[in-house]
């Protein structure tokens, strides 16, 4: 029933000038590419059960994957009882992922957050989309000779170095102006075969006209998108313009759709079901956000968990604005354990 | 005939979150907002007819709106004969009036282009969309103790000034940065009603970040948009990324539509309809790009003429994936003069 609404919901789609996420790896069959916007669309789905017995959830499932901020943090602060829970599903062998639409941190420097908040997480479960974008590379066989310019932070440039890509731009472009003179051209890369767009602080008028530059004029030159999430958590004392701010910027001057590898994006999901072979029916996305997190979930054929210990609260999820309905939810990770106690 | 597929193309319109145009001034009836992308669902038009009898169009019309740039100049240089023409239609009474997306530069800046390039143009026939911008706050009756948050350059400054608008931002924003400390909060005023987004070379993530807040915390709010264009002329030397980026990028993190007040959106045109009582149909757009100048004119009920002297070519007017078909085409503006000519 659930599957029969999510094969409407993309037979009802038929924006134009979609982009197909058509990757020549056969590890990545082509998959429609969908964004939040999307999300209106939808037709109405069953309503979300409040999770009340968590183990039927927890056993029929192999694989968790968690949104991190909001879900296992706020900002620099530890969610009440993660650790435990986390705990828990290990022990009962479940596997664990983090994803994030974050990029600018590298998997690594990802690493050290966790450690630094007490989580004992390996680097190898962590995918951020900076991670996404090299991997999206990788997936591709992107030519080695070919360059990447980046508008975005330092773990885009941490990712695709790891990969053996070359890159320029990047927190490099941060101070660059066009200082116009008559006639003034501004020279570009011909090797530039792909552009990566994420979340960027020091976004500026020439990284707009470089990468516009690369897209329009360098035959078969990619757009790569990390996010377009509306929002960010740059502090926690309010909302940021997030990564569909930069995305929007070239979407505008190339009118080009990006391929988006982050969330709401199957991409993610994709290569961790078939790097850990899992089937994508025995995972849980367990989320803040119905736009990226759950939507990334139902895209992907999974099970889903709306946590409201993040940016979505109750009256948000039952809106009847909102056509976005996980399977469950519940206030925060940690109910896994009180319900569970609370059932024995 | 014509009329009818345009009534067509507006139904078939059903687009999601498509912010209407409504104006609380008798002067300007709401008005389904229209941007360039929505050309693709326009039912196939006939053909364009290649100008033959100027005189024919000449005399069946009143008044006739000039694109400037690649029509009236290219950069800094004239196109041929455009005085010539220009003094022929004055010398028949014909109403001139020039409509530019540029919002760089306000009404008496463009004056002194035109003044430097030898035309004799009064500044009351330029309209300008940092012009549109204020006219238009001013047809809804914009309070004045409400202030404006500017994302782009001096024109519209100059325009909000005359107006007698308060406004902020602008140039003034320009080298600011976020110095990310935890917890940084970034103060917004209040008191802005409105965040008008043109082209700005000096764009930056602090004003990207103080608009959203604007649009998204104060309640009512407006997000004007003095153009969408994807590309710019700021220098000839090659195409710059347009007016286009900027409000990409403020649609990107606030998720909410611009009113947009230039081509190809039709409140110039019923502004210009009303402040000289013209009847739609007897005005003639002439401009050389499809998806603004001739869409602008088809949006507003005139006739078109587009001009191959810009960046519209024969063989992207006749390509069977341009849906925009105006009513005659022609090499550049002096061949009203030089047809007229041929044709004694």
């Amino acid at each position: 029933m659930m599957l029969v609404s999510r094969v409407a919901a993309l037979s009802f789609v038929s924006l134009p000038n979609r982009t197909l996420f058509s990757s020549p790896s056969s590890l990545f069959p082509p998959v429609r590419l969908r964004n939040s916007r999307m999300a209106s669309f939808s037709p109405v789905r069953a309503s979300a059960q409040k999770l009340q017995k968590p183990d039927e959830l927890i056993d029929s499932v192999e694989t968790f994957i968690f949104d991190c901020d909001g879900v296992i943090w706020k900002g620099d602060s530890l969610i009440d009882g993660v650790p435990q829970t986390l705990d828990m599903l290990r022990s009962k062998g479940k596997r664990l992922v983090f994803v994030t639409n974050n990029s600018t941190k590298s998997r690594k420097q990802y690493g050290k957050k966790f450690e630094t908040l007490g989580l004992n997480v390996n680097e190898e479960e962590i995918f951020a989309s900076s991670f996404a974008a090299a991997a999206y590379l990788k997936s591709i066989d992107f030519p080695k000779d070919k360059k990447v310019y980046v508008i975005g932070e330092d773990g885009i440039l941490k990712e695709l170095e790891l990969a053996g890509f070359q890159y320029l731009g990047g927190p490099a472009d941060g101070d660059k102006k066009i200082e116009l003179k008559p006639g003034f051209y501004m020279e570009h890369d011909e090797n530039v075969g792909a552009v990566v767009v994420g979340f960027d602080r020091y976004f500026n008028y020439y990284k707009v006209q470089y990468g516009t530059l690369c897209i329009r004029e360098n035959p078969g030159c990619l757009f790569i998108a990390t996010n377009r999430d509306a929002v960010t958590h740059l502090t926690d004392a309010q909302e940021w313009a997030g990564g569909g701010s930069m995305v929007g910027a070239i979407r505008g001057s190339t009118q080009k759709e990006p391929l988006v590898v982050g969330k709401p994006s199957t991409f993610m999901m994709d290569y961790l079901s078939n790097k850990f072979g899992i089937l994508k029916s025995q995972i849980c996305m367990v989320g803040d956000r119905l736009d990226t997190d759950i939507l990334f979930g139902q895209n992907g054929g999974c099970k889903t968990l709306l946590v409201l210990s993040g940016v979505t609260n109750l009256q948000m999820l039952q809106s009847p604005d909102n056509n976005i309905q996980p399977d469950f939810y519940t206030n925060k990770v940690s109910d896994f354990l009180t319900l569970k106690a609370a059932a024995v």
